[in-house]
């Protein structure tokens, strides 16, 4: 969506709503004026746009507003009461993110900030505005994994020296800020051995071993977009049981991705893949959805599960990881970021492949 | 406080407020049971206590509850509605946490999870049991300031090497998860030369030159418990100017330290610190309150500004960091951990100077 117009896209969704909206999402924020500072509310009015921060971001408001062309007023206090309640002045109905905003804050709003207004509770009303990206936003994404990918890359051929879950996770993180990510996606997960079978093990101090499959789901963060992979290694030739494992998963990764298209329903997407692991036997080993939308956050709104009722579209960036975690055995699930184009989908993580570690 | 005690003492504080507590945060969920899982609820009745989590947490919330001998019964539902009816059977007034609790779930509470009782909203119930640490609390926020103390000492000779922000930056963090951490207590802040003016700069690709002076802001997390420290270097010899920043900056942290101990009013612990400021002729300069508590979380509420009117107490954890901030020139701060002891303070963090590095 072009960025300026996301403000007047907003107002168009509120109709039949609320007379206006109080944001208080900073993602929200972010994604609708550009501005990234850790506290901040935005006021949608059907003229005004109004953004209440405090003293620290005086200037980068200014900066990052006028860099993105958004004509909002911004005004400095920690006490916003009587400014609120004067911009609301006529409003019958005002708008509250629901899932966002804390019960003490709806209870401040509804007395001191907007006394003569109804309160509306809305949920993911700007979310659904942010499921289809723009360009830029791709750009961003993309940008992400490809930092991620090189930093799974000058990392893999390590694996084979004993290093920890740890000492491995800290060496991607490393590596993808020294490759200009602010940061990862999310906590890096680094999953040898028995760990594997956890599909959220916190990466600690058991060294990976010979014999191990090893689980690495990780992502970069550019300019507040992320991204997300898995890749699942085997340190030395995979045993028999190891072997059908990866396979599995593979195939049920490629035919997760092979149904990603544009109308496909989220739930078609689902079952591709599942039902690939359950004709090996194993659907209740793959406990998790097969994928998710994400941006601006690791998990957005968006799922690709069997009780989600949704719709691909073009834009919308997904991802496709299938996973089957075996007690006793071990693990596997190979995760792409795709952006859903107009005849398909494209990958802005590297194609998924089992590598194996000699 | 005795870890088993804590849940009876939120049933004395409970006393007249409510006849029973959820709680949704999950820091004081953890505090509470040692549950540290990223879904869950606490309910807390008066002879109840009931650990509401998913799926994914069923393994890890007995291990954990056991390990602390916390005799919690553990439900695994996503779907707590007829539970929680079931369980508030009888109960007039049940609490929330009005802080951390959404809008959303305040609504799901009162039309379907107990739908008889009245609903009411506490603030920082918990959390001023958790401001005053028992000696394992400690130990961790010690261990904490520990290897920050280790890390920044790994780092500072390379300072002199023209590195970027962000490179010392990545290197701290990356050293802190070496020696122990679970990672950084919160986003480390290197800020050189002109940055050095913003208090809470985002380390860039500026790199260190000499002459500049270089505000290093972190600390570490172990077990969950976090440490907080600045020191400021500066590169080369300091200038006039520089010196008597650093002397002034240095001289308010010694006052602030000196005044911190059980029975000394927040507000004098900040007036000793400012009034060494206001002295040297930059109060406008010195933008941030004295310092704060910490623990499981980085801000905890206990403020050491002019406007709070706590009192401090034995097992408080607080920092003392007085920071000036003079546009052009450049700032300093001088930030340590300290514990509040019977007789006065102990620093967990090593006694700050300003290092030169030549």
């Amino acid at each position: 969506m072009d960025r300026l117009r996301r403000v007047e896209v907003l107002r168009g969704a509120l109709d039949g709503v609320a007379d206006a909206m109080l944001l208080t999402k900073l993602v929200n924020v972010r994604w609708l004026t550009g501005f990234t500072g850790s506290a901040g509310m935005l006021l949608v009015g059907p003229r005004r746009l109004l953004l209440v921060t405090d003293g620290r971001y005086r200037e980068q408001a200014e900066e990052q507003l006028g860099d993105v062309g958004v004509d909002a007023e911004i005004e400095i206090t920690s006490s916003p009461a009587e400014l609120l309640r004067s911009a609301s002045s006529g409003w019958g109905t005002v708008a509250l993110e629901a899932d966002d905003v804390t019960w003490s804050m709806e209870r401040q709003a509804a007395t001191e900030w907007f006394p003569a207004a109804e309160l509306v509770p809305t949920s993911g009303l700007v979310e659904e505005l942010r499921a289809v990206k723009d360009g830029a936003e791709l750009d961003r994404i993309a940008a992400a994994a490809a930092i991620a990918d090189d930093a799974l890359a000058g990392v893999a051929s390590q694996l084979g020296n004993r290093p920890s879950e740890a000492e491995v996770a800290t060496e991607l993180e490393a590596a993808m800020r020294r490759a200009g990510a602010e940061g990862p996606a999310f906590e890096t997960i680094v999953a040898a051995g028995p760990h594997s079978a956890q599909p959220h093990h916190h990466p600690g101090s058991r060294r990976i071993e010979r014999g191990d499959l090893v689980v690495i789901d990780m992502g970069a963060m550019v300019d507040g977009y992320r991204s997300d992979m898995t890749r699942t290694f085997c340190i030395g030739e995979p045993s028999a049981e190891q072997r059908r494992l990866l396979d599995v998963v593979e195939a049920a990764h490629d035919a997760g991705v092979a149904a990603a298209r544009p109308g496909a329903r989220t739930a078609d997407v689902d079952a591709a893949a599942r039902s690939v692991v359950r004709a090996a036997g194993w659907a209740e080993h793959f406990v998790h959805p097969t994928g998710h939308g994400l941006g601006l956050e690791i998990h957005e709104p968006l799922r690709l599960s069997a009780t989600s009722d949704a719709t691909l579209a073009a834009g919308h960036a997904v991802t496709v990881e299938p996973g089957v975690y075996l007690p006793g055995l071990g693990g596997a699930r190979l995760e792409d970021t795709l952006e859903i184009t107009p005849g398909g989908n494209r990958a802005l993580t590297r194609s998924s492949t089992v590598p194996i570690v000699g």
